[in-house]
């Protein structure tokens, strides 16, 4: 009889690796860590009928030849468990091998049988075919012991069975183990699929942003900001414990149909523009816009951010004004009308007519991916490292997972982060195809449930393996109605949570630490908005929020529990108002903080500690020492009374320490 | 400047799949099932941008050349949904497409622009090209009628703009919608990979296992039982209403290390052994135990179950006694020991000599494996559709993935049964391999909370794609404590929630029926097993059993909302001892369950019926239909009131009738 399918390749492997986690869409994308990182793999491994099962977990970096492999060890209900640190930059694999165990199985086995008080025979002939074997692979003194344990094995079943209680010993020994473990029969191993992992630098993990327009960085009223301005704020920016700085478009900026003061559709003579309506004769995405200075000013602004550990940030915006050169050069690049006319942006019925969207469907697209791809690389010839991508969401995902692939090859310290405010399952998509960090919702995320319910979202399901939040409690875009009450205990709260829940934050600048409030009228955006106008700031002005913002930068960069996303456990506390939160480090590093949400009351109540999260018994007293204000108080147990007077401080962040 | 990776294939395709329901790790095995059956395809669908999409659920019998094709149904936080009915039995293969629907998005921007009170012109123009294009694909009238519409358009923005309310007026029409639904431009469309399905016949669904030792079958004490007397017992079993005759295995049975009574290590001269030690030198699994009768009487058998709608199911032990003819001709089949003996099957350190297990480890594995397909070929060519595998949780899995496959191609109607009381992920592993149905963890699930858990683990989580549960309340191996009382109440309760709970269930026959309950000392096991001797039972008696089995059988017939497993949903009831569940067919069928889990006392509470599954409003009224008893209740609204005696009756079995 003719068969229909094939014999697998090899029908004597017996076990199978199913579930592995981490895997995102069956392996379709890779999971995200930072240098330095332990990855836990975990699987569901089995075999037909009673035989022990061994397992590894294999990984290699993307320039190394051979597998790297450690130990899985069975913890419950066939689900296995392995570790190992990613100590590079760049594409990791891993996978699972698993086999039958026979060694271990006859371990077993004479174990059994020994103890039931059976005399051996087969079982220690057995044995020395092991040994046999084993001796083979090994060298040196080892395989000496070996050889001599075999020796053993076969004493105990020949004349006299002189050897026999040295071989059971050894058959039931620690050394027999180590050997098997060194040495083992796996020739009939399972092998699971190449699963992926992108490590990116520290940075990538631990930011605090700071973003401003340029154009309104100088000092004097009326003038246009320059580069040179925004190096002499470098000092205060990094004073405050910023680490990146970003600059929204620096690119000519269109003249057609450019939009005034509060998006006008008309502008007047003078006025500058948007810096998103990108292009002009002056050039495109490759030009500065003048008015800010020169490239080289640019390269130097770059440079002298090193001296401050800060990074420039910037804005890759795709799409252009009708008067940016790729309009002439490329107009296929754009959607062109039955009239022969390019296609504007719309959101029909509105119309923005002074931005042509890029066309991903154009049957250049190649042209137009590697002009884009060469752009980026312009940038990051420049020095530029972080590029925030402005609404990632409208255009093509398989450009994205192609272009940030390709750079981090030549550039795998670049970080893209994704500024998608939409769909949560785009957002999401454009995790998975690589961006670094992600815009979240959290400006939107007031109240403790939906707080609590989207940190949860965040870092115990799926998303912690590849979606990397960065919280903004505003941005230039975005002024949401809880801050246009200009409320500085409602500042500080939000402030205090975007830079202690996630381990990637930042702020709309000066707007934020002043408590620009004006809104346009009823919407969640700002009035007078520095996107269609230029802002003059008092940049010697220090406030309340100028302070905490420093003493929490500070108090981030000094204590580890702040540097990762994922370690985070809320703690029960029978106030609505109250939010407390517990983030624990490898390295013993265990911060509580606990912030009044209520910006107009006085609110109290009693956290519960996870005593187990911080090593601690129910009859034992820590301190817990708050790194604001320098307090410590005695609690003992798990429950402990805070209250928090909202015009004092909102918030208490507490180190938790060993008395 | 090199790129590093090649371009995707298209580019222009910006659509995205994920998140297939049903889809069985990664799609690396097939859901499960039944002929006429809808299935239903949920993913998630996502674009860049703004545009609409378009999704398309396609499939196709693995006879098809062409696939078919219905439209999803986007309906919430871009989660799709789409339906197809399944045929015929064998494999299909489903899969989805989506694309950027240009069409749609036209569509929907004249009809934003047309109420914002816009006057249109380059819209229609587009509206031209696209009838342009639809007209190229249609034919006859409708093409006419496409070329008519095509020029309306153009008449709109010609001399005078003659037919432009006509133009906007299809440009908004359901016409213009059914359109582009028949001719939609899809040619950059994403394609996810395809996924599979295996269709059964009707009796993999919906089945009664009536379980007996043909040997015990004789109506004479003391004589050992054979085909034909099975066939007289047929009228019987088919009255009761089973229609899966499971025999235990009916091959020569081996003399070396013959088991005696109560598994006794060894047996008296004249004992008939253990059917399961197979193999003689009569034969192995291809012959047939003389004193059962000939392979004539056997197939004879199988020929006389038709008249009553009966099959047979075979019994595939894959083991040997040391006396079966693989042990002189394939002694490689088995496991050597160094000593030059085949290994029997141990426990360590129990030993079981009559048994010499099969080694799935042979290099030799292509030919065990053929030769075990020919086995079950030739079982097939007597006629058997019906497997039941003994342990096949200690053989390769490989192997039944690929003989399950191949025996599915040439005997699409053959069921596998897999009796694994194993591991739970081991259990499971087996039926995504293939197997149509799986014992249970039932008979060890008494409690409510332990039923309901189970219940919604089988039919609310992943397993409800591929496992199909199969209900013992005992088998000829487990007599489970709970029935070792021998309470009739509990016979019936146990009985009746493996019969409703399920649409597959059985029973080991007589022993049941009779509340057989004598167990071996301290095991879940029966005393005096027919697993080791040969049994008399009084074939004419009938009892409340009997009375019920029958009733329940008939009404599992009638009824449809019987016929499926996965349409259950249990009902809240203030009691800990009732058990309340609601089953519902798509024709309207429904059936609601109370049972009675204390066997010892009268219990009552109030059954919160879910109305929105039974389309009834709070102040309606219903009747409830008893129909063993034939009582008939009026209810109205949510909370009815249930009382169960176990001496009566321990459960209701109403139909639920519009008044």
């Amino acid at each position: 009889m003719k068969n229909h399918f094939p014999f697998p390749a090899n029908g004597q492997c017996r076990a199978v690796v199913e579930r592995v986690t981490p895997e995102i869409d069956g392996g379709r994308y890779a999971i995200k860590a930072i240098v330095g990182e332990s990855i836990t793999v975990e699987a569901d491994i089995l075999i037909d009928g009673h035989d022990k099962l061994s397992a590894r977990l294999l990984y290699k970096h993307e320039a190394d030849k051979e597998w790297s492999e450690t130990l899985m060890q069975l913890f419950d209900n066939n689900r296995w468990i392995g570790h190992f640190s990613v100590e590079k930059q760049g594409f990791y694999s891993y996978t699972i091998e698993a086999w039958a165990d026979h060694i271990a199985t006859w371990m077993h086995e004479v174990d059994a049988k020994v103890r039931d008080g059976q005399h051996l025979k087969v079982e220690l002939m057995q044995g020395e075919l092991f040994l046999n074997d084993m001796a083979q692979k090994a060298k040196g003194d080892e395989k000496k012991a070996i050889q001599q344990a075999a020796k053993a094995m076969k004493g105990s079943y020949g004349p006299g069975e002189a050897s026999y209680g040295e071989a059971i010993q050894i058959a039931m020994s620690q050394q027999m183990l180590d050997w098997s473990t060194k040495y083992p029969e796996r020739q009939d191993a399972f092998r699971y699929k190449e699963l992926k992992i992108y490590v990116d630098r520290k940075k990538a993990g631990f930011s605090a942003w700071y973003s401003m327009f340029p154009r309104s960085a100088s000092r004097e009223h009326g003038k246009h900001g320059t580069f040179r301005d925004v190096e002499n704020l470098l000092p205060r920016i990094a004073e405050m414990g910023f680490d990146v700085l970003y600059l929204p478009p620096i690119h000519p900026i269109g003249i057609t149909h450019r939009k005034g003061k509060n998006n006008s559709v008309t502008s007047e003579e003078g006025e500058p523009g948007v810096p998103y309506g990108i292009g002009s004769a002056e050039g495109g995405h490759e030009a500065i816009h003048s008015e800010l200075g020169s490239l080289d000013d640019f390269k130097h602004l770059i440079e002298a951010c090193k001296a401050y550990d800060m990074e420039i940030a910037m804005d890759l915006a795709i799409q252009c004004s009708p008067d940016h050169p790729w309009v002439k050069k490329h107009p296929d690049w754009f959607k062109i009308l039955p009239d022969g006319t390019i296609k504007y942006a719309e959101n029909p019925p509105k119309k923005y007519q002074d931005i042509y969207p890029v066309n991903f469907e154009t049957a250049d697209w190649k042209n137009l991916w590697q002009e884009l791809k060469n752009l980026i690389y312009t940038w990051a010839e420049w020095g530029v490292r972080i590029i925030r991508v402005d609404n990632p969401h409208t255009k093509a995902f398989g450009f994205w997972e192609w272009v940030i692939a390709e750079t981090k090859i030549d550039y795998p310290d670049m970080i893209f982060l994704s500024e998608a405010f939409t769909k949560p399952k785009v957002m999401q998509q454009l995790a998975k195809l690589g961006y670094t960090q992600s815009y979240t919702y959290y400006v939107w995320r007031t109240y403790k449930g939906e707080i609590v319910q989207y940190m949860e979202e965040l870092t115990k399901g799926e998303m912690k393996y590849y979606f990397r939040p960065n919280f903004w409690p505003n941005t230039h875009d975005i002024n949401p109605y809880m801050l246009q009450s200009k409320h500085e205990p409602l500042f500080l709260s939000r402030y205090f949570m975007a830079a202690t829940l996630v381990s990637n934050y930042g702020i709309f600048g000066p707007t934020y630490e002043y408590l620009y409030h004006e809104p346009f009228p009823n919407k969640e955006e700002y009035g007078f908005s520095e996107k269609y106008e230029i802002k003059w700031w008092n940049w010697e002005h220090r406030n309340k929020l100028t302070y905490i913002i420093t003493q929490v930068n500070r108090i981030r960069k000094e204590n580890t529990a702040f540097h990762s996303t994922n370690n985070i456990d809320f703690c029960e506390i029978h106030n609505d108002q109250l939010l407390a939160y517990l983030k624990t480090a490898s390295d013993g590093n265990r911060i509580l903080c606990v912030v009044n949400l209520d910006g107009y009351n006085k609110q109290s109540g009693t956290v519960k500690m996870p005593l187990w999260k911080i090593h601690k018994n129910d009859w034992e007293t820590y301190r817990v020492h708050d790194l604001i204000t320098g307090a410590t108080f005695s609690w003992r147990g798990e429950y402990n009374y805070v209250e928090l007077d909202p015009y004092i401080l909102p918030f208490h962040l507490f180190r938790i320490e060993d008395i």
